[in-house]
């Protein structure tokens, strides 16, 4: 790795985020209705969550697929913004949109398919706003790593790392997560790293084991998806908690705390 | 493979091109001066290819390294494609760039780091110019062609697929060409395809060799790198065909053309 | 996965383990003297660690490598079995040496190379010895257990599958781990199933993370690799922890071990 | 790459095979009945194919799966040898097996699971017989060569390398076929190397033209599966020619030999 990856660290005081806080966020995959995100956020802060997210606009492998409520679903995550107290995280795919996601957005989100495309990345250095960067199905470490150094060196030092795993072979999860990203970045960097165990996984059934696993492994903290009626959704229902799931995960990472982060 | 993928066949007429002809477009990876370019021009336009490349606006892993000549080494391309009647195909990185390209970029080219920047390939839909549309590092083949359908269903019916290998543990190549996607996309597809063996080899000692698979798979055509002085070169000189190898690899097509495409 | 994946449940009665227990397994890549096993050997069984692993027939990618000491090594996991009163496990390489093994060894362990070697696995359903299967480099999951069911349909049920990585192309670690393999052997079989952090890792720095990361994942045990002096280590010095990082790990499992397991 | 892999020219002068010739294969996947094989013995040496390829012991993934003839079939292959003056390739997996192959077997195959199934390999090292040894699915070129090695330093010269894809995220082909090992291989060392289009694409209906491109790239020869009534096949039948198609790629080959080989 190059001596040119910068060293910073997270500073989120204007989201009452101070480094030994867990970095939890949960919502859908997209923003879908009033109703589904207004019961979601609800879920969300009740668990002490202090970050929803919610796809506004989404970049589809398809082109017929739904492609996200767009300024519709940014409004409705301002709305939620101010009713629960809880800080916004959604991705952004143009630079054009900057100015859409000023006011309801906290967190703008680069999704791994956006890992790469620098021109994005070197707009959203000049951004007032922390940026969530996904690491690309098939980036390294060290390219990802260079990825945020667009950020850092174009004048953002806000970055939030993402692992999501890699493309691989195995076909029984729709990522391999590549867990030891989480120390190896920590070594490299002093950026923040959380992990996102939904789309790695691909499959609810071990988000739980795999988000305790990435606490432990020294991540800080996860992005998972949840909504209220996942065989309904609209978008990656598969790997969506339902409500009473998330509520266990909530609880299991509660019981995990004191392991955690020095406490 | 859903049957939204469109069935389309190349028309280049504006091009002099038709579906009889290769497609064999050469040139440097990057545009670093008049005098490289003009050289290098002048061999392509010797060995009998119609396309000639040369990145302006280069997207790089690293933020530190060379991004280009960009609108400078546009007006290069401009000079150089009246000079010797070639056809320029150069990236595109940024959708508020098309104008730049209106006069002297015959075909626009979406790099593999791009090919899920759907945005990108929405406004891409609009333009009067054929896309060469590279497959990304990661990317299935459905996805390669769901990409195509962002242009297509957008508009512009003429997409040149061109695979450029995939990453994969194997470290003596750069990439892993996947040649196999030429004959699965012949029976998908309408779409020509091409393939670029200087980008998934890395390494200019094999590119003749893969070159002439290629073709004999079934390819449409090459795109290759080649340079005046490939270890003075900005940009992947490693994987660069110096000028006596690549009038080699030249006449071994003209060698193995009366096979190919049932001439 | 097929229905003929048969469900068992570890059962060492002779090893004094119980599902209860973690299998902690801890030594040196491959045994090198009798001072150095000895020294290993002691600080496992002070760790309170049960099994000592050591190679003494090793399988090299390249012929000309230290190929182990063979049935020296052998006979001094013997010594220190009963010195120490360790369990141990060490690799078998070929059913001829089945008899070899058989008054020094615990458990026999099938590796990464081997498991797809049927012929192996049939002689090694025939004895009666717990076997430790490695997955596959470039094996799935299904095809994991389905190597595990070339034992268990020939005689032997007492399979422990290990977690080791797969090949990626990423290269900050010489395996990819896939986590996600724990929770879900845990759903399709009965099996138990360790991690080995050192050989998916190929490096120390990053061993405790990941080790601890497995367990709270789900993982029934961990085998890791630890040696007197790792940068003068015949065999994979690079993956070892000293004995000091080594403690730490155990200190580390220890104070993690209330929330595992359901304690 | 180390010096230590040594270079060395096939030389199969008991075969009838001279360095100028292509070492061409075909044959079923698993040999079923002595109708099966002699319809398909006619066929390969109506071609003017010299080598008949046929599984006789199968290492399968699924031990629930059909396992071979095994002695018989080895049987099989020494009528339709004599009776055709075929020369027979075929896969063994257990070194206590060669003297099976003594009098019926002309080329000892190792399977892509065996290419680092050591034991084997020293083995088959003394034994006086060409190997034709499969790239594993994870290995690298490097271990590939380092495997040739453990033949070639026990004293078996006579090992003919084959590329047949390795693991990767592509689920439109079996394998992906790294078809860039053949002129790297041919550059590091002197031994042959061949490519199994079947395999490597797990469809028949690509066979073809990535046949001819394995030829053009500077493949030694090919090794294909061709069966009477692929649908009815015991095993891989979607992978296997019919003779119809198997008749149309042995055309292609006469028609491109003027291009291959200097001739």
């Amino acid at each position: 790795m190059s001596q040119e990856i910068s060293n910073t660290i997270l500073s989120l005081p204007d989201l009452d985020v101070t480094s030994k806080d867990l970095l939890l966020i949960a919502g859908p995959c997209a923003v879908e209705s009033r109703e589904q995100l207004f019961k979601t956020a609800e879920i969300v802060a009740e668990a002490g969550f202090r970050f929803l997210r919610g796809g506004a606009f989404k970049p589809r492998t398809n082109p017929y697929s739904f492609q996200g409520l767009q300024e519709h679903g940014l409004e409705l995550l301002g709305e939620v913004r101010n009713k629960f107290n809880l800080k916004t995280v959604t991705e952004i795919i143009d630079y054009t949109h900057i100015d859409l996601y000023k006011d309801t957005v906290d967190v703008l989100q680069v999704g791994a398919r956006n890992m790469s495309n620098f021109q994005l990345l070197k707009k959203l250095a000049e951004v007032d706003k922390p940026i969530l960067l996904k690491r690309g199905y098939a980036a390294t470490i060290e390219e990802f790593l260079l990825a945020a150094e667009y950020l850092i060196s174009g004048g953002n030092q806000r970055v939030i790392l993402c692992e999501r795993g890699i493309r691989t072979f195995e076909t029984y999860t729709r990522s391999t997560l590549d867990l030891a990203s989480v120390p190896i970045v920590k070594k490299l960097s002093k950026l923040p790293i959380i992990v996102d165990p939904s789309h790695s996984c691909g499959r609810s059934d071990i988000v739980i084991p795999i988000s305790l696993a990435s606490l432990v492994a020294g991540a800080d903290g996860i992005i998972v998806e949840i909504h209220p009626n996942p065989p309904k959704a609209l978008c990656d229902g598969l790997q969506s908690l339902d409500f009473q799931r998330f509520m266990e995960l909530v609880s299991e990472i509660n019981h995990l705390k004191p392991y955690l982060r020095g406490e």
